[in-house]
């Protein structure tokens, strides 16, 4: 279920805007195109668009070497918010800017997509330490094998949580406006055999309150030096419920995903554009408080936060 | 906007689903006929669906009085939440009882009406004294013209103090599944020229810690003796964002939603069964308990539960 695949000196991406429904894949010829698809959220997912972004600088450096700073730039724009899609674009910058070719780009971005996946793995098993006991999981957005390399961050635990007999049900908030929760999550959560519920995001406090959750488990794009943590909005939602009703909210994310040089108050949340009627508003992140946070998994371990006892 | 109307023998109801879309005008020739269209949401609100079930049964009386009884059965189970309608039933209840005609039955419902309207036009005047200044509001569903008689709970409100110069903005959750956010309350709000924007509901929590919102108003369906409050499926979620982050929550509705006789332990959460797909899961209400409610404003005044300082 790799949403993106290199076909000579273009990429081809999965269309996850169509999903469950068809499968389109759409044609990347460079960077800029790259750029377009993660704006418009053909592509989405903070860890895979920055390994997409790699191979999309690759493909740039085949077919047009001159404009490749152009693109790098253009890529990253395309995401403010993808803290690892910045360092995967730093680390290319030093390559291109010592002398390094295509070949050398290619390289970097099958290390980093190699990197990912062995990210994801140790992110599932520190993760199942969690599960103590057959638990009923709440999660939200999509961070599955389609937002991901390899088995995903928050939906990794999950699936391997369940491979070990340790999931009773999975509840998923639709993840409005573009359903990643419903569409793409659901859609995973099918294929894998696990039973699920999808419900709109509004009932996500209601489960909990009710006692329908024994954890929550999600992903994020950015968590600051302060232990902010920037995910799909709504993630705010389920983290006061979570905290008012004792019920333990976790963050599963890469290490790339930890910002060691901004604190919250200095990011900016992006404004949608593609809103359907003049009348909406839309923002693409909440900021969840360190406080509401009680564990976070990485790769490099489980991160105890606020959990137990305020 | 008076959502329904009397012509004659038969009611008419003006389908909210299709609003703003299209105005389409369902014939109501009884009872039974009434408590379907409660049942399937063409019309809805708790203070308006009791004005209305009374109407139906006086259409009933006209038409099939040797069943009005079990009219009356349907029309009560119609909502088991709407605590104004299972009032209004009892009233209505005593007067068939003790061999009430049809003209009787029309009569208390005219009163009823009335009675509603009032309280909106008190529920208004009580509400205006929380804005001491000029405010952006957050509110949620519709409690307007369309859900009540008259003005409105939570919406007749914010128009009244935007008539006073008192609203700066007002931000509106969807209200998924049904979207009375953004269908009816977007509706009712630019019908009136008060500035808003629509959200989806999953932002709310984020508008608020943002500091982007003075005051988050909503109606509510039913609240119990411990004032635990019963109101649409996302209340909850904006009650613990404002806690959080310092912001006045207040619930708004008339005096016949407090329920004297139960407390929240007792009354089963509806389930709703209209999903989309399979693999979804409905309900129609969440409940907030008092802890996190600051004032409620009704047409017997303001009753302050927690706010300030916890």
């Amino acid at each position: 279920m790799e949403p993106y695949r290199l076909s000579g000196d273009y990429l081809e991406v999965l269309d996850q805007r169509f999903l469950p429904e068809r499968e389109v894949w759409i044609k990347v010829e460079d960077g800029f195109e790259g750029a377009r698809v993660i704006k418009e959220m053909a592509i989405r997912g903070a860890p895979i668009i920055a390994v997409f972004a790699a191979y999309c600088l690759y493909i740039h450096s085949l077919r047009k070497p001159e404009s490749i700073m152009e693109a790098w730039k253009a890529l990253k724009d395309s995401r403010p918010t993808g803290i690892n899609l910045h360092k995967v674009l730093e680390e290319v910058k030093g390559i291109i800017e010592s002398g390094g070719g295509p070949e050398d780009i290619y390289k970097f971005a099958k290390y980093v997509e190699k990197r990912e996946r062995e990210i994801n793995e140790k992110i599932a098993r520190y993760g199942l330490l969690l599960f103590e006991r057959k638990k009923r999981v709440l999660t939200y957005c999509n961070t599955g094998s389609l937002a991901t390399v390899g088995l995903g961050t928050a939906l990794g635990i999950i699936k391997l949580a369940h491979k070990n007999g340790l999931v009773e049900e999975v509840y998923v908030g639709e993840t409005s406006p573009y359903f990643q929760g419903s569409r793409l999550t659901a859609y995973e959560l099918k294929l894998e055999g696990i039973p699920y519920k999808v419900v709109p995001d509004n009932h996500i406090p209601f489960l909990i309150s009710r006692g329908m959750v024994d954890i929550a488990i999600v992903g994020a794009d950015r968590i600051t030096k302060d232990f902010f943590v920037f995910n799909k909005i709504g993630t705010l939602s389920i983290a006061l419920a979570c905290r008012k009703f004792n019920v333990p909210f976790v963050v599963a994310a890469p290490s790339t995903t930890f910002d060691e040089n901004y604190f919250s108050e200095d990011i900016e949340v992006e404004r949608r554009k593609d809103v359907p009627r003049e009348d909406y508003l839309y923002f693409a992140f909440d900021i969840t408080p360190p406080d509401l946070v009680d564990f976070i998994v990485s790769d490099k371990g489980i991160k105890k936060l606020a959990w137990p006892g305020q």
